[in-house]
């Protein structure tokens, strides 16, 4: 079984064009040089077709953004966890509000990570859609409002009772499940804050992706951890 | 706010034709005259297009079989909460087996139909889910293993310990909600084991709506419960 | 086989609260004596629920918004084209921007509807689109460029190019299809306009269900064509 | 603008697991050899996760096997058609019947496909979606009816009636549009019926990925072009 160790910082490439090809490794690269130096684990979670490069290319933990709920054979044009672990990745997103699922997926999705050893992250936009994933039992869950999602405004300071209720609820129905929040992280402060509220670390994509230097982005972003 | 009392029989019409249109007022008339002599709550969901009809006709809760996670407004072709309860109906049935949604959507719904007062029952393929969709507080969770929905095979006798398993996780995240079991249900006998293992009830479709005799079908599912 | 004659005005009640439930009886009732008077048809399309009652009580062509590619039988939530027809409606609306579809699923609807003698009327986006759901051959394709819709800028002029180029790769395609324009719709002028471009007239909701007064709202959409 | 000649054979990997990770590679280089040993063109289609390392592997013709009608930007989980050319496709296959799509999708698909000087193969079930696809002008329709795919039943014999109504209507909407045909296909007599019909070529999955020996099946395909 793959393990990760928390804080954790996972950024997500989406579809942006600044994160897509060889810049996806680019990127990578630059995720894994600041995680080696700070100690703390960055993961990243790269376009599909990009997945098997980014991770022959790095050693920090590779995720997919999204995988079907199907198993292998007969299936034009879906993605299979056993394709993605293939790939090279440790596990998938799943749910993101811009790729929500049916709750059954989740639970597929779920239960055949298990089988394989993968991880999965889970997305949510309410403290009761979090504590819903949550009871499948993924091993975490990513609180993400979706009206602050690329806007510089960080859940972690504009919705704390949101965060706070996620972890809580999350607590109660299923303890092993870890909290990450997301939406609007852009700085170090919004992560520490983010710790604070109970969660093991953040899930953020424009705030990195789009920084005109990645590594200062990502510096930033854990450099208040190291303290 | 509308209640509900229990032990509950919900007849989910589908798009039978056996249930449509004049036939599905006949129907709610039969489920009506054996839920009055029997004293036992039988509610129906008929198809959309039949759901004012039914409420205008009977006396018993009407249940629609779906509804879209939409506010009125500039929406083509969806049904809203709204539009169901101006049909006359106390609830909805969400998330079947042959309508899955996603888990957010559910949780709109959900926190829609408690501010308009009217009753939510979502369905749930496995345990897991069962207890996802209690954490987003719905009066009732129906467990249906689709495996065995049309079958005749009664899931409180093939698989009770996929209702218990239910009804345990339902209970230890959410107290309030209420279990109903489905799929396979046709007799009077898979009722009273339905209730033994911890349910309110049972959903059924098949076993009465294509049942040669209504009023014989309906009488046989609650007779047991009358000793 | 139900016909209906042209030109035509089909007001899409959508989910609007103001077009819902016993509104949606008057709204209908009004359409049906600005038609009866100016000799002009208007058809409806309520919301699904209130269907049967609105079909019931006027005598105007009253369409759904919306069906679903599945034949009556074993599924909950659904809408088929029968339970339509039994509703008393004569014809379906099908693939608006706010319900998109598969086109196989047009496809079946489309079949169907020419056995049950119903009448469609197919949404396009663009002129390419249009021409793609004419090859299916429904009675009309509406052309409504998304961007417009709700609007109040009428399609008919400010985008007339869309509209003739729509016209013309249908009649290419299958010129038995008659082309119907929306988006932005709500004066007598912009009704002219649209069949000055070939089609036999238009689609349009906001414009007359949000009017303060919907009798003459109606009758200065058919005012211009009675000269 | 990438161009491609025909008679083509166009090999579906599916989500097999004969065809996934390194074993995708192995097939398309197969695939290869038999290509320049026999001068007729042979594509592939690997899963997304495998497309990079194949299109880098062999120089024959890779295509997705779906992408989605969005942009780059922020679109998590989503496989943009510019993705898929960064990773060294030269096209998509869409709307396979087990990934079908929304017609203004294709549209959307299409019209971006041509201005990146991409291939698009949209698959249809019937003659008249064919004809509908042709009218967004894609490079091919392939006609696949669904309940032949994965029989070793060709469509080519089984239902030629079905093949040529397709050649027909996509020649009358749009003669620029080729006709691929598939489902059932696993010799290369099926082939030559295809390519009688009036199709350039077919597109098949299980008759080779499942094959025991993929250059024998492959061959096969091919040799009776060649007299």
């Amino acid at each position: 079984m793959v393990s990760i160790s928390y804080p954790l910082i996972l950024i997500n490439f989406k579809a942006y064009s600044q994160s897509s090809g060889r810049k996806a490794v680019e990127l990578a690269k630059v995720a894994e040089k600041v995680s080696k130096d700070a100690g703390i684990t960055i993961a990243v979670a790269p376009q599909l077709t990009d997945l098997a490069i980014v991770a022959s290319e790095v050693d920090i933990p590779v995720f997919a953004q999204h995988v079907d709920a199907v198993d292998p054979g007969s299936r034009t044009g879906h993605v299979t966890l056993e394709a993605v672990k293939d790939a090279g990745a440790i596990g998938t997103m799943l749910n993101h509000s811009e790729r929500r699922v049916r709750a059954d997926h989740v639970d597929f999705v779920v239960k055949k990570a298990r089988k394989l050893g993968m991880i999965t992250v889970v997305c949510a936009d309410t403290p009761e859609v979090s504590a819903a994933m949550a009871a499948l039992g993924p091993n975490m869950v990513a609180i993400e409002p979706p009206e602050l999602i690329g806007t510089g405004i960080p859940v972690s300071k504009a919705k704390p009772e949101v965060v706070l209720n996620s972890v809580n609820l999350v607590r109660k129905v299923n303890p092993e499940v870890r909290v990450l929040c997301g939406a609007g992280i852009t700085t170090g402060e919004d992560v520490v804050a983010a710790i604070k509220l109970g969660t093991v670390g953040v899930l953020l994509a424009s705030g990195v992706v789009k920084a005109k230097d990645w590594e200062e982005a990502i510096r930033g972003l854990v450099e208040p951890l190291l303290k």
